[in-house]
């Protein structure tokens, strides 16, 4: 029996493919400080558990394709109130942000297409493309630029007859970039002049650190007909479990193409959606509260990686993630080290290791990204490990 | 903008492609008979609500991307019960039986290559296919032959080159037909002697009608190599709306290329594992006074078609589908004009039109196919207004 040649080509998660090594380390008692899953330890609000507690139907039944009205409903006025003009049509809701971002890659890219994805990226973003028979081709990014790829000559150099597509993720994840106003206006023109579908993840619209305002490509007008929004509770409402996302375009036809994906997977969970309803009716002071906790654990984890002798990094302006450089060879094998042969008083830590958040061979190897969704007291001890870490990792 | 050739060759599913005129149908203050959609009116085990109910983390969180460990035991120990030996390692959760058969689809078809099905055949089968750019080849049936397929001779003449796998539905969707012992020994030594995967498709098992026992595919134990379950909660335990399902193999190989796409999509919803759970340790005395009612159903449905002139039908075994053959030309013309023009005392009927359960162009034109998850008296009375709605169709 054979295998398909773009499953052959995938590759395993650089965030999840440790799992096996974490459950044999935790057996050993040993405790992890993980900053390598963007997995939020910020409480979902208590709207949760109360949409739970009244689902009182006695058939768990089948949503509609697109999504429960009443959730399609909420998502527009969310919209609303961040100043844009999204109806429900506009709207489908999606098993969470990647459902969305498959959906969308599976409608505008075929065999041998090409999908421009500023680098480093979101590694899932490379199955998804795989999948679909097309490639990723990467818009090469600095530390020392801040990451900065929104640089008209940049682009233009990478676009050929079989470029479909720009993906990108705003604020960034790996990097936490946040572009600028002028920034999002090069890009619109961008594609709205090579006349390419503009997809843009916003799942951390909330989550910026600087005095630029919230924004969204939703804004520029004129380019509503590229414009694929991805977006999902996952972050905005510390809800990654409920597996809610929505993908969002005024691009009838998309919508519709869309529709026929969404059809054949019949409907998103009911209660979820339901529950997700719930979240969207929080009040923004939630973000508020939640940013300020955030840009604080962002500037502990920024001073405690900092002061490691031979560690890079950049202070990044938004999202949760942070890129640095260690002062080892290879992250991979360090973090196997890290589960296998290291403890700091029954504890360690791990990251995502770099070199799967790059398309380009042998990039990234001697970085890590990590998350600051831990306590700050927690970012502080995963700092003191690492930096011990490090220097037993390379006396050895 | 271009979009790709995998949707523009994709179409909508005959089962919910009628939904917006279902919504105008019913603002018309008209009541739908609902014979089109498999979701049943069976109440799902009141283990659902107060799994969700006890629900009481703090921050809903992403799952592991297998599935959540309880899940994934409760599941082994329900295959147990049925006298499969699958463990937790043989079994990944999905988003319902469907993320379960695109995932399956997405690890062995290339483009080009073909999968054989027996047609007619569940629509949305198609989508998934044509997104991975390989073609559903079909095998042939009559309804005079009872649907049935497996049939060495029939097989062998399909088979080509580029054949990778066959994928069928046991109990039917939509045929109701159940492979008899002697029928699946044939399909498996077919996929066996030919190096196929057998992606089988039982979501239906508990639902036979006959002195048939329940049987799987994965009591075979020569083809456990090709073997690639797939099952879902939706039609068990009346919880199509939970999305849970499974992809079941002891392929290592496969199961490690699935996983790549496990990762990427990160997790099944959280909440919903937990009530599937739960809904896994209901008494498996809730599928037999189920199925008394569905074995009701069923007879009282065929009764019905078979009474109305010019209506063809065959009694199903399993499942809770009948197809049937109308006096009318074309079922799609028919159901749009059963929403817009027509109402017997403030009601009509919606099927399935036929045609979209067949790949081979110009099939299955006159026939429909409708499904008994409703109360005896509504499908009495769906068969009325079927009756009534033929004549004046056929009469305008």
């Amino acid at each position: 029996m054979k295998f398909s040649s773009k499953i052959e080509k995938s590759g395993y998660s650089p965030i999840r493919k440790f799992y096996p090594y974490q459950v044999a380390c935790q057996k050993r008692g040993i405790k992890i400080i993980p900053l390598n899953i963007g997995q939020p330890d910020i409480k979902t609000p208590e709207a949760l558990k109360e949409a739970l507690r009244s689902y009182d139907a006695d058939v768990l039944s089948y949503a509609p394709s697109p999504g429960i009205p009443v959730l399609l409903d909420t998502i527009a006025d969310y919209y609303k109130k961040i100043g844009l003009d999204y109806s429900p049509a506009d709207i489908i809701v999606t098993t969470g942000g990647s459902e969305a971002l498959s959906i969308a890659m599976n409608c505008v890219l075929d065999d041998g297409d090409e999908l421009l994805v500023p680098e480093p990226l979101y590694p899932n973003y490379l199955t998804f493309v795989n999948l679909t028979g097309a490639k990723v081709v990467p818009i090469p990014t600095t530390p020392e630029e801040g990451y900065r790829y929104a640089v008209r000559e940049k682009l233009e150099k990478l676009v050929t007859p079989r470029t479909r597509a720009m993906l990108l993720t705003n604020p960034g994840n790996p990097t936490g970039a946040v572009l600028s106003a002028e920034e999002r206006q090069v890009i619109a023109d961008f594609v709205k002049d090579h006349d390419l579908f503009l997809l843009a993840d916003e799942v951390y619209r909330e989550f910026i650190y600087t005095d630029e305002p919230l924004a969204s490509f939703g804004s520029i007008k004129e380019i509503d007909q590229n414009l694929i929004l991805l977006d999902s509770v996952s972050k905005r409402f510390s809800a990654c479990g409920a597996r809610i996302g929505a993908l969002i375009s005024k691009n009838r036809e998309l919508m519709s193409h869309a529709m026929k994906i969404c059809q054949a997977r019949l409907c998103v969970a009911t209660v979820d959606q339901l529950a997700a309803a719930a979240l969207y009716k929080v009040d923004f002071s939630y973000f508020n509260e939640v940013k300020e906790e955030y840009r604080a654990r962002r500037d502990t984890l920024y001073e405690g990686l900092r002061s490691i002798p031979g560690v890079h990094v950049e202070l990044p302006q938004g999202a949760f993630y942070m890129m640095a450089t260690l002062p080892v060879n290879d992250t991979d094998k360090f973090q196997r080290w890290l589960l296998e042969e290291f403890d700091d008083n029954g504890e360690t830590v791990m990251y995502a290791p770099g070199a799967g958040f790059y398309e380009t061979p042998g990039a990234g190897i001697n970085e890590i990204r990590t998350a600051y969704v831990i306590s700050r007291e927690r970012l502080v001890r995963a700092c003191e490990v690492l930096d011990k870490a490090i220097k037993a990792y390379n006396a050895r």
